[in-house]
């Protein structure tokens, strides 16, 4: 359903390539090869069938839309695509064609080949992400003391320095490497059961196939087939999901600091991108908008996978299906928002000069904090958050600069010397420990 | 993303159709040649303008995959299709080309164009549920007085006729067809405000050109532009979504009804439909799975689309990217959904005699309720109640039947002469207001 | 589950009245008491009975926390409810005990009683909206011609009025008062049907004594029970879902116009609210990020209600149940958003002064499509937007005046006279419809 | 908004002492505590002032309904407690009411409740989860040869045991056990640093401060302060989310087998447990359909939550305020599923005997997946499951035994000796590897 016109914008290259409809055969007939091969092996068919078999397990020898055709009707594709490699084997070699698909079901050619699908598209996020550490960790360190306004409920709070920005998105990121580790290694795993899961059709040597047909593809062998157990690709989802959150709330940000009224950051320009049909000024956040719209699609994409995993006995009848296209949407979903999210990053065009401006926007009263603490050795918390706040609210009511209001009060005069309360006033010198926790980040990520 | 292997399963021809990248391409060509027309006709650009430009606006003379490459960059495909209807009005009609998009913005071109897609969407959709309509009322006719067991937390409860659940199902849908008819008044609103909604660049013509526009296209004028209100595209997903989940309740109850124990329904047999690659017996009710799968799916979107609709002032840095593939997904799948429910009705397999056996299947404990009526005349319902739960669940526990059981109480004996107990244990005369009930569901449809 | 400490935030004491336990107490005995007059009236029960049941139905002779307890064990509120009223009416008049829930079923008890209590709280939600919409409309007409910028994707794009954007909000309002009414003339239904829909404890009265009970409750009659077809309560879900969209970006809107570097707009100053424990000088637009929570939790509980709609033949196992405690969540949390969207708009403090700082922010970028406009209709429309855009660009890059940059241009100076450049570089003249857009959408709202 | 009537189907009693109003109180306090004591540790306050503050940490001495009213004018629970709390220790303690909250903010002290509060929870979850293990590691082994039918699409498929159920189940729950491990290690992180994440009022001795406040309360502690990186809390919503859509298969799955027309398992029969108030002989899977409700509600919850990781800049604007109520009221509902399955599985009850004679319904068709594999030997699988589908199909057709419309096809008797045919139409001998299955998952257990 996904129109060309519009899937480019967050569609990778890497992504339409793994999950193509011929790529999708491909892996499909992958398992069918090493099925017969690990068959051969165990002695469960013969090992000229096996050759003649896996011979005969390439894409471009079928035809695609055909098999889409007669999957509308056998409601799976597996069962056509085992009709058609049958008849190929069988042109040449009709005892070969007799041991085609022996002993698996349509769901464990589906699934693995999906799984196959997702080893390659897991391996191109985990070298992504790698690559996207890299940049933040640069980032970070590079503006370790870059000044800016901190800002909480949209609204400017206190100063903290962009590289402490950037280490708290590069510190997430880091997680999520781990997240996505633990999850391939639970999820690249063969399915290989036959109809019901116990392998019937192959006798004492079941377990021995699985063994070897795993082998054959570089997959983990199950304990038990998995047919109706989705909690394996169900957490691809949410590990990805939680991974476009986090992609979405680094875009965020960018769209944030690259308003008009903000100007602390944009998007590298690049001729065509980001203009307006209507505004010749436009200079749009093209793909931050991008990340921010995947992050709205990712959760119910996630919801539909949770949903899904209630299936009936030993395979789905309805939960199964609705997989189908869900899982590669969210996967192409959360690559594609790495891939511009790295592009962002890299491409990111700061304005620290902005940044310290704007720190003054509101006549310094973010830094009113900053003066409650040094104010608070005096006369306790409470009571200097007090004071402060009533100088704060009338400086903001009146226009009028902090400082002016803050002198006015004998108590303030009394507590701070005047080289005390400057100090308390600057934002260069209320970054707190924000360059030692930047360290804290990247050794952190050293360590790994 | 979505896969030709897999989409045809749900997807039909005519949203294939409607969605297309070509179809999507004229439906924009089709806004900018109606406000070229409808800006002449308010004067704001000539009329030989409009004419050459209108002249234009025909998909095949673009290319859409030079257009999904420029708008991977640009953010939006109506910037490059704009420069690319320039330029070939430009060819031939240097003067005309300066009028091209006059006034309008990137959202008015594609939302507009999302509307006509929808506007045709909606209509296929309302022609099938009509359809639909027609089918269930007369399987509800029909089977008016078909008794079969009626299913509470998928025990057996008390007797139905399949003709009340048929007219359970018609009653939704008939509630289904209201709530779309409303929608599509809602919703089927030209999208043209310019830049920031205001019509600045159509001066003080910009309301009479909104109507012009309108009327050209069939389309209802909005009060005000809507580029960040996205309430009307919401609505679209929430009542397919409503519609969506009576289908998956229907579809439902078949594969529930089609169980190899049940075995009371079936979709109806044709070759390659509902095979197994390893059982050979198998006859797997694949339209309803494919039903059960969309209902899975809707929801999820639906939410997308709920979610996106926090956009950001007059025009949203998120939300409306993130609607751009939901939503022609989301009318797709329900378009999909009902079809296949269609199919499904039509083609059901119905064992009458089945109905009759499994009513039964538990030694007749499901007519409990019936005696339990008859009995409650006499000694009120609360010790009714008591006496035949009590028999029931020994009748259970001892594999007798409940009539036996029940005969073994004085009290009972005592209460109903034998005729009456045999007239409570007896599922055709305990189907209560069922034929009436169905004829009221009927006369409410005839009444519309 | 919802906490004391968390739940004030947006829960209102109307909606706490209306969904507390003792409320759900007192309607499931409305709906039993209204039962026993309509069997009565129907010649089904005793007259006396009726009387004698009907006046033990009140919530404060029953013990909550001992039908929570049984209703765990037994899997609903209603099984115990029955019970408990049996023993209490059976105590004074044990003939009259015989009748109660005659001809009833669980969840005939439980779905009528979150019927009347939706009709509360939508009638509540109903009259929060008109409310509302008055405020939303004398807001937009008092700054019909309150110049500000607006903007597209998080940029400053042209100028609006604050007017304009007023009644884009308002006219999202107006729609969905439209909905909600529909939505009430659905859903406020009677729920009745007995064990499996049929009415068969009710003989051939079945049908009447609905009309009855339906009267006596003033609730509508269906047609056909409800019990599996759950679309009508999805419904609420749906249209709520879709008003606290529209709640979510008006207050979306303010967080963004109430930032530190925008501040337009700000929510009324009171004491003890928005403050913060670390900034003294902290005023957080509180109510707004309320609603924005309220509308990031309302999609995924619409989700749910959307889910819960596959409901397995005569009564689900699992769906109904699921939507227990998610409607009415959703019912309080859409209630909730209102009120505090009522009192932001009610308390909206705005800055005109500022709004017209900002449009000059950007060296007067923010006119170059209106300078573009004029110049198009001198040079064509994409001759004008280049030469604008190159202009904007450079005076961006250059951090000087556009004015200034246009003036280099001898094109422009061929093209537009002084005055023309002036007047099209004067937000003020730059609003295009803005004012009779906004008579529009009031006109519309009078007319209802 | 959780009724008390209405709760109690899931929440346990452990998630509503952990969750309760007091409880969160007690743990915010506990923060407050263990930052006065870090704090004095480190030399920022007197030691004094700590063991003052300490003191008065307790939640007895608050009222929970007054600081409730406070959040709501507040935005957050956290000001009006610091407030009350400092109010308390200046009433002894003047000078010690100066340092209470110090360099604090309040969201360390809301998010490091919450965490304080997972790990109570977590904890319960982790110990439920082994204990299950445990029940269904016995199921598995018991029922290792329990010979029933496997199913899937809902049509019965081939034999399999029902020890080879329960080890799928298992299976799945021991990688949840993992799962959960690996995000109890990642979440139960302290949250502290202050306005902005700068420690800024902590000094030089902020990062020292940090650790020290981890170790008193035995959390880890973060490298960065979290405040507006969520992935921690939102990976326990999706680690959580997998799991209930586990327990929803296995109760979906029983539910199923409960059926009148399968009842080949059933949960434990009690007292006022499972009945109806309609229909006597009802024994409904109460604890099950409460189960799958969970697993219809948390995908929505799950959503909620990443949905909400978008949060801006250095403290959410709305996202944050959404997983307020959505995160424990996930884990509760968590929790309770957990609860009720291990409910279900101790106390399933099982009939092998019905089993066996389910496997009978369809005169042995699902025999001919095995019959097509005994063939196959001698025909090839193509020809083999070609000739025992028409075989089934007309068996089904005609409604009589497999075996005797296989008799009647020459080939197969020529193919199969009659010891052979009978050898593959038995059930009992059609269980493939399941035993060895079985041992698999059971080994895999032990080695953990």
């Amino acid at each position: 359903m996904v129109s060309g016109l519009l899937g480019p914008l967050v569609t990778t290259e890497a992504m339409r390539r793994v999950f193509a409809d011929r790529a999708r055969l491909q892996r499909m007939l992958d398992f069918e090869a090493a099925l017969a091969r690990g068959e051969a092996a165990a002695g469960i068919i013969p090992a000229p069938a096996a050759t003649a078999i896996a011979a005969r397990c390439r894409a471009e020898l079928l035809d695609p839309e055909e098999l889409a055709r007669a999957a509308a009707r056998a409601g799976n594709v597996a069962i056509p695509l085992v009709e058609a490699l049958t008849a190929l084997v069988a042109r040449d070699d009709p005892t070969a064609a007799r041991y085609v698909h022996w002993g698996a079901t349509s769901q464990d050619v589906q699934d693995t080949a999906l799984v196959l699908q997702l080893r390659e598209a897991l391996g191109e996020v985990e070298g992504s992400l790698a690559e996207l550490s890299a940049v933040l960790a640069e980032l970070a360190s590079r503006h370790r003391r870059t000044v800016m306004a901190g800002r909480t409920w949209l609204q400017q709070a206190q100063p903290i320095t962009f590289g402490l920005k950037a280490a708290g998105w590069l510190s997430a990121i880091e997680r999520h490497r781990g997240r996505l580790a633990e999850t391939r290694a639970r999820a690249l795993v063969l399915q290989l059961g036959g109809a019901v899961g116990t392998l019937d059709a192959l006798g004492a040597a079941g377990p021995e196939v699985v063994a070897r047909v795993a082998e054959e593809l570089g997959l983990a062998a199950p304990d038990v087939a998995w047919h109706a157990q989705r909690d394996r690709l169900a957490e691809v989802a949410t590990t990805l999901g939680l991974l476009v959150g986090t992609l979405g709330k680094l875009a965020g940000d960018v769209t944030l600091l690259a308003q008009t009224e903000v100007a602390e950051a944009a998007e590298r320009a690049a001729p065509g991108r980001g203009g307006s049909s209507a505004m010749p000024q436009k200079r749009n956040p093209v793909a931050a908008v991008v990340v921010r719209a995947a992050a709205l699609r990712a959760p119910g994409l996630v919801a539909t996978m949770l949903t899904s995993m209630v299936q009936e006995h030993e395979r789905g009848a309805g939960g199964w299906h609705a997989e189908w296209e869900t899982l590669p949407e969210l996967v192409a979903l959360a690559a594609g928002a790495l891939a511009r999210v790295r592009e962002i990053v890299e491409g990111l065009e700061l304005d620290p000069e902005r940044m310290r401006r704007n720190l003054a926007l509101a006549g310094g009263t973010i830094q009113a904090a900053s003066v409650a603490t040094a104010l608070a050795a005096r006369l306790g918390r409470p009571a200097a958050h007090g004071v402060v706040a009533e100088a704060a609210h009338r400086a903001a009511a009146e226009g009028r600069p902090l400082r002016e209001v803050l002198l006015e009060h004998e108590v303030i005069r009394d507590a701070l010397t005047p080289a005390e309360l400057d100090a308390a006033l600057d934002p260069e010198r209320s970054i707190g420990a924000a360059e030692a926790l930047v360290d804290r980040v990247l050794a952190a990520r050293r360590r790994g």
